[in-house]
């Protein structure tokens, strides 16, 4: 199988990187999607420190484990956001937070996104994973009525954030994969077609294709593959589980928390969930993705040392390689 | 019947409360849901000038339409938002925007509702719907990571916001009638729990029915009559259509305007959309609501004037009353 | 239109005949399918006194209203059925009723079935409209455990007590239509087929197809009709709205009285509910019903002086006549 | 209202135009959609005769009708249709079927729809409706293997054979549109883009919109209309009705005739079916469709007499005008 | 995983208890939920012989089996229910039938299930699972009326003959763990709320909980579980399929036998059925269920012996534990 | 078990048989469905040469692997067909092709049929499987319109090749299986009625029954087996997924490729699919038939190497036996 298998590490960032290196090589994960937080990775070291790169590498060779992609949501949140906050200051790093003047942190956190861009290069990755933040996503409910002249400037936002990144991002050879999701410019399928047209389109921005949130959205993300299939820079899988229709609980999720049984879905551990994976990884088959199947593993109803090798096993069952020939050549009829 | 139909007025604010009483009138709707915007009730005008409640009095009883309830959904969006932004200057008046700041604005707007308890007590009428607004909606996506102590200091801004308005509202005999809606604090069923709670169920605070968001966030809106009985205090028909279904259409409706086709849902004509009515209008009546049966039209793609009337026959063909005894007396068999 | 609309006196049965009469016809219906109690059809009296039935003729003729069968629902319940108690007592005449010893209560109802046939015979009707009771209705849970064996018994009884009342209605050249219904011997698909085993297909025993039943046990009563077409002896119109489907409502009812809005399916004013009229009268035509198509009206949830009216003109609107001639025969390509 | 509802004629060539144009008038329709065939339209002399023409259209003006489209789907049929059989005889004049021959049937057709062009331009309509026929429908169950390679020759067949015949529509004026259907070289979603790539787009070749045979293939005809949206040429309002569902009536209909209670689906008059009228008409709003809404009226279960003025006004209550205005402009907050 | 999983021996009571504990132990079964009937258990000898009981223990012993529950479903039915007939005859011991005197039996029961609980006691057991009776079940079709009041006496019935029984499991210290089950006076949620209130909500009566009769009665298992967390005493995984869907199988069954083809429902070997067991099992770690998981296996289709270890190995797979602690500790920003 | 899992050869007749059996044996299958076509079997040789049936059979017993029916689709299909075109000629020989005039096709295939059957006997095998063709096919979109009377020729013409066939089957004691499938004379539920209707429903005619294409047509497979019980005799695990859903996918397929994205339905690994196997294998347990299972392995996207054995494993774990006594059993309450 050309494709390999690899394990997000941004849910483990409470572990050491070579614990959960250590881990997932024995679940037998191929390699992992490295988180640039926790200790996992340090994107202004990687970006200049050739020693700590040669280390990191050290880790994943000790376990025979590749790398493809690093991740950084957490940075690339703040390139956009308004308002930014204490949710904020909780998940970014003293050195992108600093005095948390909201100005400045937008621009720290687009210096730490260009660094990341160098960090994958230095690794030899040519992928970086992340969000992008939002100064509209706050108007989704539509009211108070926010024109569409708003939504047009959040969108110019984006853009005049963005496009200086992604020139580091081409000037270094590496491709920003913008993970689809509330609270982000792109959280689904018009979005992100907004999104693509703010910066024309440009290739140095693509997909980090995650279904988990299409399934409470109404979207299908199988569709979703062959619509953007030239953008599909990546994908993790995360699953999520529907649970309205009893008529109390409501797809907004009820601002509960994770595993609460009132909310309308939850996370689930991949194969758990409504995402219907066979039809999906046959798409990425037939769009020719030839990247490696990365699991997010994220469900606030299991234990993730249980559940992190089974997703491993469900997703190597149904990650199944096309045929090479069609069948109907064995009906020709030669005598 | 004794359950009057009314027409809301807030989506005709554009034109002359006369205008808009004649033409409910015409239409054979029985009163008015007044919106304290446009021309349409100034509060704090009615909430110290008999004259000028005498005048709009004299405007109604010309047509022979009567009120029920007055409605303040702008000035009470204010009063716990956060940000405050263009979006609630291009609503609010003059007297509640001020210079704009966000902490003055609503602390106006408090104000604001106070003077429509009074307003509404001067005018005869006890019922005061509007909005609540909501320091946390923004966490919706609840990334990044937003923890429930968050929330919960959202649920105590507004508990410390709204009782002082209560207070008032209590003093002079009038209750509000929230409207349960995303962008506030109770928007489905277990925030509309967690608002009740935030206030200790005090009765000045209740509900105004309004099922339209219910359809797409997967609510259903009859059990909510039912388990909320004691706290209907107002009806709104207002109607929605799901269109997700296809893979592309959103429920979050991608920030697209209103009748975009593009959207995931939208507002249509009362009985155009995915409201189960008949079953609403029956539960009314086993809750034994008294109150109006109000008509809030909104349809970006039919035009009003051919709507309104279309709504009130639509409505009056299935808010029947309750029969008088239980049928299978019938079948009783005395000789 | 050849098939007239008739209206079922049952649950009008606390009223006077000649009042029921007036009403209907006022609402334009052609007929009536005359319930054998309240005041509305003493079937000894019909049985032998012609003066007794020329003044019911006289009540009809009046009108303007024509009578196509009657029904004993009530009398025919109690030939079957075991337990017999305080419910058969309250809709029992103390002619039947007597000392309410339970055999004797059968036997007597089995007497008052063949005078019912003697009366439809001499008012100038060939179809009697009723229920057949059961013996093993009770046992419908199959526990504790009920043999096939307990319920062959429960079906040979049936036939027991049948096939002699079935032998006066050929006598006397009438047929017993028997509603499919819950708490008969015959309550869904297989029981027919297996009722209509036990008294080997005997002619003079065949069905009223009321669909409202099928509603919630999830049967179709379209092809119900179609399967069984050559016993369809006559229609009645009642309407049933499911209700289970927020995981609290259960389709048995709970035991809860009508209109209380936790049972898990309610009876509904024709139209309101979930039988698929349109296919049924499209299916009526198909098969080439020619009987009368009969409103049995009941909806605990609507003044029923409301809705028999209303049901009169939606049937009226979906029971249309089918086409005299193929409509393709327009594309034929003569010059 | 400025789009008329018109009537096409069809299904009832049967009938002389005359008695046609009476019924439609009588029964309000605004205007004909003519079928080229019984006496109703005869294109030969229409291209030719300035007064058969003029007597057409005495007859629209004596009713005050309007026609903005003529039909020709039963010699279009021929012009790619293999193989020619009985069938096509059935329906083809004799001018065209000849001596029956199958390739002079297909080029003497193709030769009866130029002139068809020449006759709407005549008449003054910029629109012939029809079908094209297909080479390879029959090989729709893809068994015996059909190679791509057959298939792509099927679409360079029609290519083949329409180009000449658009080249005479752009020589006078007239745009062609293909009704979408089974049998025909489109006839869903993927055949259409297929159907338009073979003739390169080019905007001769349009679209009858008729969405009668999108519900029983699952496709989605409100989107059909959005995604094809600059070529949608006229509208059909035909409806269709799926009876799958009990496991046993399948989608293919088994070769019964229409209105046989066993076949999967079946046409049905406008408005009885499962077409989304309503979402349909308001998204030819949303596209600026300005056409004609013909009803084509087919359903072997009721009287056409019956159903043509039914069908009318359902279009009427469904098909209104978006308005001119958005509503939140009531919001604004002007003092 | 702290939560064992046992063999209900019900459906294996044709088999020696000895030869039962073998079979479980091998398949790895953690214990046994044993049936008092068949030599599984003599409760009259078990709450009065310490040998007996030593032996018992013995044989759970020699195969490494706990025990947490015994269950008496026989006798209990008997308590209440009314008739009591031949169906009683057959499942229940000598000393419970007796001279098969209706109340005699009745109270026969009533002192077995007080023995019961005695013998609970002595065996070191806590809970007594078990069914009820009932008086009012056979009225379920509410036809012929079943007023409230004899719906009401029904229920004063139960509390009448349960509680002097209750009395007896207070004082031993033992619950009683009611099935949820048609024939039985709580047999889905609304009657389960009627029958807490009957007994005052007493905490010596709580809930058996087995899904698969929610599943055909359109009820949901999951939220059951959470709105009684306080009764759920004891979990039995039988699981069973619906299958109505054709319109010709009725969801009650058509007093058919197990296997039917023809029948709406079956019970089908756990996790073969229509229970969502992952979202229960979620649910039980939810409401900190902390009792064994019993699977109660009943299959007509499959041989038992190979439905039993499959059952385990299902349970098993899903029965996860909850995780220690939330994952989006890991989102973390620190350094 | 006694049911046999066989895997049938024709997708796989590009390999020598020799190889087909030694992968099938090496995999577990416990014997082949052997395909006229390839290497596999030459009927004609088979049919008269005892040691090509002993070489066949030879290899067979060297995998001991037996033989329980033989197939040909490809010649069979040919006994119908019109019309007669490329496609035959690529899948039959060169022996049944011939000179391509379509009657010498037609006749020779039906020599061909023969032959299959004297080849079955000799080969110890009672069953032959196959398509029929159909004159008629090509009629089902019924438009042009396809009159009863030439539907009925298309029958009669079925009926007039294949009696003298199935005589020749009556003669050496052998079945034909006919797979119900589109392009051939029974598709659907109805089809098969009328075509066993057409040959008087002689036994020599049954059914090979094939799920897969009872998918997408809306199908009962399940109910099938039971109403055409009496006439299953070969059954044949093809599985299909549905994939209309989005509105653009139609469910006739686009003429589309297998395994393109846009098709609305597909062949699927067997277990991969909307088939309900495991109600599938109870149907056939219930029916009693006791041939073999064989699995007709086709999906375009997955290689067969990989599937062919998943697809057994799968069908192991659900074609379980029936057990050999009633579960209830266990509960008589002998002491």
């Amino acid at each position: 199988m050309a494709r390999p298998i690899t394990l997000f590490t941004g849910q483990w960032a409470d572990l050491p990187f070579a614990e959960v290196a250590r881990l997932a090589a024995d679940w037998g994960y191929q390699g992992l999607e490295i988180a640039c937080w926790g200790d996992h990775l340090d994107v202004a070291r990687a970006a200049e420190d050739d020693d700590y790169v040669a280390g990191r590498r050290e880790i994943l060779d000790r376990h025979g484990l590749s790398v493809y992609a690093i991740s950084n949501h957490l940075a690339g949140q703040a390139v956009c956001d308004d308002p930014i906050d204490a949710r904020h200051r909780d998940i970014l790093s003293g050195r992108v937070w600093g005095d948390g003047d909201p100005e400045g942190v937008r621009q720290r956190a687009a210096d730490e996104m260009a660094l990341t861009a160098r960090a994958a290069a230095r690794l030899g990755v040519d992928t970086v994973i992340g969000f992008t933040g939002s100064a509209v996503w706050k108007y989704v409910a539509m009211f108070p009525p926010a024109s569409q002249e708003l939504i047009d400037a959040g969108y110019r936002d984006f853009a005049d954030r963005w496009n200086p990144i992604l020139d580091v991002f081409d000037e270094v050879g590496v491709r920003f994969a913008h993970e689809v999701h509330p609270s982000e410019i792109a959280y689904d399928y018009y979005t992100t077609e907004r999104t693509m047209a703010a910066i024309d389109h440009r290739p140095a921005f693509g997909l980090n294709w995650d279904p988990s949130h299409f399934v409470w959205q109404g979207l299908d993300p199988v569709m979703f593959l062959w619509d953007f299939r030239d953008r599909i820079y990546h994908v993790d899988c995360k699953d999520a589980k529907l649970r309205t229709g009893n008529g109390r609980r409501g797809v907004l999720g009820s601002h509960l928390a994770w595993a609460d049984p009132r909310r309308g879905w939850d996370f689930v551990s991949t194969g758990h969930g409504d995402v219907p994976w066979e039809d999906c990884f046959r798409m990425l088959n037939t769009i020719d993705y030839a990247g490696p199947i990365s699991v997010e593993w994220e469900d606030a109803g299991m234990d993730r040392l249980v559940g992190a090798p089974e997703a491993l096993a469900f997703v190597r069952s149904l990650a199944f390689d096309p045929p090479a020939a069609a069948f109907d050549a064995a009906f020709s009829g030669a005598d």
